[in-house]
């Protein structure tokens, strides 16, 4: 495959190679909502499978949304990225039924590393928590020249 | 129910009841493995619910089964506690059919808050991940006077 | 002293009672260049006494003026709060005869706690490092009613 | 200079070039009380250019304390790290006068990153502070073969 030169369409296209590839964040009814070069939005309801007796989501699944809507941001130039450190700040609790949204943006790069936002939210835009990803690219590529 | 005045059965009755309520942890097959004052050892296979197609497990999963011990661990003294913010590094990939082992420990207290550091290993004591958590206690109580 | 009912001028006169209280931002040569609700920036020049032999700034002078910005940041409102955890990420060195600049904004609030991210540059734009804290309110006021 | 073959006689050359160099932690009363492969403990008195008007240590100098012991415990194998990423908590304030040591243990490595945990307490054991410091090694080296 050509590699787009147009970097929204490259980022769309490594999108849809991850996405292939990312059978777990499919199997937990993610839906990759929106991407561009540097920035992803993830959504994802709150199963029963997701929380505890009292219907609040446990704090690994609120990450693991972060996570995902995370890689997809820092995979949209080409450069195979993976994550490297991560951590996430619970403010309110998240419960069964409600559909997050991680909305993911670039804050900085240097070199092989970046660091990226994740703030995931109800639909009502109450911040559940706030997630800070740092990423080191592989050395990889999606699409070869 | 009467409170446990020996701090490993106190330990013990705080975790049964954490684990009464925690549906999450118990569908993603995680065996709680050991647990006293201030700390608990969580185990957890990676199935192929987890994994992308080279096999290698999801972050968030290696992430929600640390945060499992973390939570165990922090709530060992009959005052509930819940994590306010937790970080992770990712320093080698797990894969399908991993066995993986969360060890907590507590690391400081001061007043209500307090920090729990989780090693993830595999059976021959490759460190996977190294989590650091911050919890909060509540006010609350698994057993009243 | 009455209380500011202005936003902006509570901010500023918050700013000056911590100001004025804050020895060791002013021995380091800390400018408060601006401040507002939920944000400051604060500059601070690399000086002989921070560097080590090949003249490159110690981490620590970094963290220290994102700290300070940070906390003028997070008192513009009246109520004291204080540092709980903060993080920093180095993504380019700094050096002698720099003129640094942190820049404060609040990300999150939620309850008593507080997230806010902190930017250093230098004059030309160049991203130094990125700093995220965590505050707590104690529960103390600048202004009394 | 021959490289020494002890790793204990390697820390302490490593420790005695890098302390040569930075004139920083030596200007702010800073003493290197032990050193070894993988660790390091460093001291320093909180001076009075270093508090507020109530007698409280500025957290960025507790940070520089524990980011220097760091530094130190990470340099100990002939090949040179730098700082990626810290965090600190910060558990109780230190005052004006007190003696805080920093005392920097490894806790894993992969590759070329290594983690680090520092712990900084008064002279009776009160834990003031929790550091974890990420480094990442350059390349380059103190001794050559």
């Amino acid at each position: 495959m050509a590699v787009p030169t147009d970097p929204q369409a490259l980022a769309r296209a490594c999108a849809e190679a991850m996405w292939a590839d990312d059978a777990a964040s499919r199997e937990l009814g993610m839906v990759l909502e929106a991407v561009g070069p540097g920035r992803a939005v993830m959504a994802m309801p709150v199963t029963a499978a997701m929380v505890n007796g009292h219907g609040l989501c446990h704090g690994g699944y609120i990450f693991t949304l972060s996570d995902s809507a995370f890689a997809f941001a820092c995979n949209t130039y080409n450069d195979r990225a993976v994550a490297a450190q991560c951590s996430i700040t619970y403010l309110r609790p998240a419960r069964l039924g409600d559909r997050l949204t991680a909305t993911a943006a670039e804050r900085a790069r240097a070199g092989r590393q970046a660091i990226y936002d994740i703030t995931v939210t109800t639909p009502d835009g109450t911040i559940i928590a706030e997630f800070r990803g740092h990423s080191r690219t592989t050395g990889g590529v999606f699409f070869k020249e």
